[in-house]
């Protein structure tokens, strides 16, 4: 791809197609890679694990420019080094401006979150898995100083049962598994950890999920859901409330998909505050 | 799922759970099925053909209400006759308010379109295929009259030739896949076809594709990439530039990415206008 | 691609790369196209509906020839009229192989099918959409007829409930939607429908799908799937069972995938016969 | 799900539903888990990275047994210490087998796989991934011991340039992102590293591929591909060859997919040996 970076290698021969003025007058939003896999050890609560992370960073582009500088990206990727979390991420972002000449940009790292959980009854320990997106817009201030909005986003997998099933049937209930995605806008200090955020979707829903249940727990999951049941609106509702009122976040969308039993497509519910 | 649609049932001694008073005064913003698919027959152009829609229904709930009647969605959804277009769309927007009793709701109709075209020098003709989707977002006025906004979405296959690489080396140039995203709000008749944004993004790559290309055309395609080298910075200011001066297009968004054959991932550009 | 038909155009004064002899001595078990996606009427049972087929379409290349003749694949997919069924793929496969001057053959045709289904209470009619795939391998015997196998591969959704969650629960079972697959290879007849082999998938289940439930629907299935719990081996047994004596069938594979509602993974089994 | 491990646990209250006698007669070929994620530490040539493996484990089970413990599966996972290679899941296929009571048994591990590769000329490090996957079927033989075969498989992303392409134009060619995957049967001692298997795709490819390259190594990928152009025959063939004399490889399949510029569908080609 197209790229300028010449510290170390003499391209003068190579013509510098990229530098080129261009005369369209249009600047471009977002310029950049998507889809870069990174093998990473992510540091979350008090532990850390090995995961895959998959990269997108971009920059904007002025009208008066014609092209970036596609392999820059990579190397700030390359060159990361030690154990990511949110704010790793930030200063990725804060550091990508300059690199790239650029007032703005965007670093999106999607990666599996794993929660080394305990089974309800038994206790016995297992790995849950969670998709987990940090977003960082990173734009320079007219001071010079680059400020930067951290969002969070989490697929948390939970069950759901239906409470009319529930209602009208003389006994069972159709439940299956559901969605609950999250996503926030984080404040500066970005101290709400991914793993608080599972946890309060997990624990709204009719029941939480884990990777082993010997038949205690599974008697317990069977009942504890049928005591809880909730429409995918309940399941909106219910995390929007425990989220809205947490000071650290500063916007919040909130989306509920059931992959229902009964049918073969989804029903889903979403809560945008404020 | 939950439902209240009892015209032809007597239901009565079956609990409306749905129909309950809510007290956790969060209002929801969408609540509806998604994924559910249906056969159908596109109008497009002249002509018609077979293809798969993949629905997204939803409507808005107010904090007073417990849940929406899932059902109905699916209900109009099989109600539905004719061939779609963009309007058809709209028209079952319109429809679905009142149904649901809501005030504001929308439909995604994602699907496969097809275009039967002709190779550039042998002429030889065959269907090529794109994902296109509309989206209408519908809302009851002031004076109870529905207004709706459509949206049109098409993903275009095209074929990119680097031009950094084309200048740089002795012979050849790397080119590759890519796919140009354009979305635009439409002007209320709608009357831009889905054909016309597909040409566009054809007319701006380095190639448009065909399914089949005879030794002659293979010969065209080649050349005609080779003579017209494009960035993905190009790709979207060249698209975004021919539908910016459009009377038909009230906003725009156009994206193109890159399957890189050098790379293992992706290069991608985005401009929204206005 | 490579392409040698030249029936319309004189292309003389291309080189044919394709037609030269090829030194390596290895024959090509399979060669051709795949993922191309052709708007297509489906006939089945006593109507026909609309949908989309993908096409992979290949045949053996013997050691001593370089390459085979791409286009022709997508030629003949453009020239076939009329509606789709087994019988007509077993047609296509058969003119392959002349077409493409080859001894052995298959095509592949991959599906969403559509069933008008009742729901079991209220009556109303709602479509329901399946993964069906045809294979037919087509080989030239001494005689230089040819001779075709045709297999059939259909995904059913159904839902199941765990008899052990049922047994160990004082109420309530977790039950989930879940594929069940089967393939079978068909007699030369082909006269066993793809309805019929999704019927068997779905009354062996806990309880089949419908996109449109009434509440009274809604009860019954609930109450159905409690009376008729499933384990994932129960599942592709009583399928198996069913199957294994019909003499229409020459060989049959039936798996059964649950997506756990408790688990975020999925419990799987699977039967093949003979 | 269903599970009788109850080594820690009194769980004589609950009924033991797998545990009861089956009379349909038919064995199930493979009954277990799919879908479970893992972070794990992969060990490879002299190093070691973090990755996600997706597991899938089953077992077969007789006619007259209703069900397995498919929680047994997870907890054998969840004990597993050190880093993964090929030996490490031919062990734990082997220590599956008395655990779950099977007579025979099959693992899957499916990982992304990341090497360090150094750019063709300016020699800038980045990592580069691909899909890769273990299999192991272990047995137990009529002494008691437990035999086990282990596969590879790998999807090695690579650049295929178009040799009639390129023989008929004037100037360029059209090149694409392909896939090579290899499968290979190893011999008991797996002494074949994984990344010997990707460098045979690579080298045999029109051009391998990296995540940084700068302009001097573009020009040189870009020439390098143009000077070495391949049908997707040629590709199957050529890296075909260099694995059929090894001693270590008891049968292997080799395929290619070329994601065509010029179309939107892919070709593709396919060699299985002995």
């Amino acid at each position: 791809m197209n790229d300028l970076n010449t510290s170390f290698l003499n391209t003068k021969a190579l013509p510098d197609v990229q530098g080129s003025d261009d005369a369209r007058s249009l600047a471009i939003e977002r310029v950049g890679i998507r889809g870069i896999k990174h093998p990473i050890q992510v540091q979350s609560g008090s532990g850390s694990f090995p995961t895959v992370a998959r990269f997108e960073m971009d920059v904007a582009l002025p009208a008066d420019q014609k092209g970036t500088h596609m392999s820059r990206f990579v190397q700030l990727l390359q060159e990361q080094h030690g154990k990511y979390d949110g704010l790793a991420i930030v200063q990725m972002a804060k550091n990508m401006l300059p690199l790239l000449h650029a007032k703005q940009g965007r670093i999106q790292m999607q990666y599996t979150h794993f929660v080394k959980k305990s089974a309800p009854i038994s206790a016995v320990e297992s790995w849950m898995d969670y998709e987990v997106t940090y977003l960082v817009e990173a734009k320079e201030g007219s001071d010079q100083t680059i400020e930067a909005d951290l969002y969070l986003k989490a697929i948390v997998p939970v069950m759901s049962l239906c409470p009319c099933s529930k209602e009208i049937s003389e006994y069972g209930a159709h439940n299956q598994r559901s969605h609950v995605t999250i996503l926030v806008k984080l404040d500066a200090d970005a101290n709400l950890g991914v793993e608080e955020v599972l946890r309060i979707a997990e624990t709204e829903a009719s029941s939480e999920l884990w990777a082993i249940l010997k038949r205690p727990d599974e008697k317990w999951v069977t009942e504890h859901a049928y005591e809880n049941p909730k429409f995918v609106e309940d399941l909106v509702r219910d995390v929007a409330t425990r989220l809205k009122h947490d000071q650290r976040i500063l916007s919040l969308t909130v989306e509920a998909e059931n992959f229902e039993s009964i049918h073969n497509h989804s029903a889903f519910a979403r809560i945008s505050l404020p």
